[in-house]
C-alpha cells in the first residue's frame, strides 16, 4: 500500500494520530520537500526521532524520474509519502498515484489541515472564496500574468482570492545546467512584499483594475505555527510590512466582503483608521 | 486559554498528535455537535475513552446561549472546543471567539482536514472551485434558492462547485415548540440524492441553466473514512445511486475541466461510456 500522508501546517506533531500509526509501520518513508515545507520541522532529523523510522528526502527530481524506487515492492508493503499541509492541497502528485495504479499498488489517503482551509484562520469565510492562484518569481526575462485574469473573474463576483506564493527548494543554478553539473541555488521563499510588488507591477502594466494599490489584502505569515501572523491592509500599506521568516500567502480581499468579515480584518488592521477609510470608501461598510 | 481543536473527517484517531496533547491537559472539553458528526465515532464515549478526560456534548443552544458557561475560568484555565473537519471549515464560531475575546480569554486554532480541501481527493484541482453553497433540506413551505445564482456564477467562469449538504441535529419539532416543552426531531443527513432532486427542482423553475440534469457531478460519501466512496456522473445518473451512511457531500464540474482531472472522473464514473460521451459533447473533452 501507498499512503499519502498530510502532515499539516505547523511542525511535526500535526500529523495525525492516524497518519502517526500507518508511518511507524511502513517500510519506508518519503517526505516530498519541493512544493512546502514544515515550518518548525525544516530538518528532516527532527522527523526521525519524532517518527522512529527514517526519512527520505524526496526532491523533484526523484519523484519525477525514480517514482519506480519510490513504489518498489508497495504491492507487499507499506510505503508512506508525505506531504506538508493536505496530500491533494495545491499539489495532487496525480502522477504517482497514477504510477501506483499501473503497478496494481493500492493508495490510501491521509488527510490533513492545508493552506487551502486554514486560511479562514484570517477572518475571511471560506465560502466567499475564488479560485486560488499561485504567483511564481519573476526574473528578468520571465514575468508571467496568467493570474491576472483568474483574480478578476474573482473580482467581478466580489470573491477573496488566495495567493499562494512560489518556493524554490534546490533548483539547479542556470550556470551549473550549462556546464552539465548540477549546482543548487540556495532556497528562496517569496514574501508578502515580494508578491505584492509583483501583482502592483502586473497592474500597472495592465491598468484594467483586477485589483489596485487600495485593495485591502490579508498577509498571513507561518499559518498554523506557534508564531502566526496575519495583518490586514490595503496593497500599499502590505509592501513594507515586515511578516518575518516563511512561508508567507497572502489573500486579496472580494467586494462582497461581509461586515463580520471586516470585523475579523478590523483586529488585524495593520493601521485600522485607514483601514476603516477604505472599507467605508470601498467595500461601503462603516462601523 | 480557549482552544479550537479540529478534530478531521473519520473517527477519533483523525485529531493531531498536537490537539490530542493539548485536549488530555484541558480542564474543560466540549464537543461541536450541529454542525458536522464524525463519522467513525457517533458516540461521543468512545471519544472519552481515546481522550481520557469526559466530553461535553455542545448542542446549538447550548453554544449560542450559555456561551459564559463554556468560556468559564478559561482566563486561568484550559478549555477545548473541539469542531469536526476544520475550526475554520464550513462555520466559524465566531461569536464563541468574540464573546471570549470580550472576556479577555486568549483562544488559539489547532487547525486540521475538512472536507474544503479534503474534497480534492476526488480529483478535482481545488485551485478550480470557485464559491462554496450550502444545500438546506426543503420543507413544504420553504424551497430556498439563494444558491443559484452562486452555482450560476461560478459556471460562467467554468468552475466547479462543491456544495455542502444539510444535516439536522436535535431540531426540535414544530409540534413541540407550539406546546412550549421542545422534543427533538430524529437527526436527519441530506443525501446525494435529495441535494439532486433539489438542484433539479430549482433548475426546472428557474431555467436559467446553471447546471441542467446533463451536468457532471461527484457524489462523496465519508470522505477520509475507511468507507469514503466517490461517484462522478450526471446529475440524472447521481439521483439514484445509492451512496450509503452519511455524511454526503456534491461537487457541479465546471466547464473550464482539465484533461487530468476529467481523466480521475473517469475512474470513479457511474457509467464510464455515458460520461464519455458528456465529457465529448458538453466539456469538449476526448480521449
Amino acid at each position: 500500500m501507498l499512503y499519502f500522508i498530510g502532515l499539516g501546517l505547523g511542525d511535526e506533531r500535526d500529523v495525525s494520530v492516524r497518519g502517526l500509526e500507518v508511518i511507524k509501520r511502513c517500510e519506508r518513508v518519503y517526505l516530498e520537500a519541493y512544493t512546502s515545507v514544515l515550518m518548525g520541522s525544516a530538518d528532516p532529523s527532527r522527523l526521525e526521532e519524532f517518527y522512529g523510522r527514517k526519512v527520505i528526502v524526496a526532491d523533484r527530481e526523484m519523484v519525477e524520474s525514480e517514482s519506480d524506487a519510490i513504489l518498489a515492492g508497495a504491492q507487499e508493503v507499506d510505503v508512506a509519502f508525505l506531504v506538508v499541509g493536505d496530500p491533494y492541497g495545491a499539489t495532487t502528485h496525480s502522477d504517482l498515484a497514477l504510477r501506483a495504479a499501473e503497478l496494481n499498488i493500492p493508495t490510501k489517503t491521509i488527510h490533513n489541515a492545508s493552506i487551502m482551509n486554514a486560511v479562514g484562520a484570517c477572518g475571511l469565510q471560506l465560502y466567499n472564496f475564488g479560485q486560488t492562484i499561485s504567483l511564481v518569481f519573476f526574473t528578468d526575462s520571465w514575468r508571467p500574468d496568467s493570474f491576472y485574469p483568474k483574480v478578476q473573474e474573482n473580482a467581478q463576483i466580489g470573491l477573496h482570492t488566495l495567493c499562494l506564493l512560489d518556493i524554490k527548494v534546490k533548483e539547479p543554478t542556470l550556470e551549473s545546467l550549462a556546464r552539465g553539473k548540477k549546482v543548487y541555488e540556495p532556497p528562496r521563499y517569496m514574501t508578502v512584499n515580494q508578491a505584492v510588488e509583483q501583482l502592483l507591477e502586473v497592474e500597472e502594466n495592465r491598468q484594467e483594475k483586477a485589483y489596485t494599490a487600495d485593495t485591502i489584502a490579508v498577509g498571513v505569515a507561518r499559518l498554523g505555527s506557534d508564531t502566526q501572523l496575519m495583518r490586514a491592509g490595503t496593497l500599499a500599506q502590505l509592501r513594507d510590512v515586515d511578516f518575518g521568516a516563511p512561508l508567507h500567502s497572502l489573500v486579496l480581499v472580494g467586494s462582497r466582503l461581509h461586515l463580520l468579515e471586516a470585523d475579523a480584518l478590523r483586529q488585524i488592521a495593520v493601521d485600522r483608521e485607514a483601514l476603516d477609510v477604505v472599507l467605508a470608501r470601498d467595500y461601503g461598510i462603516t462601523h
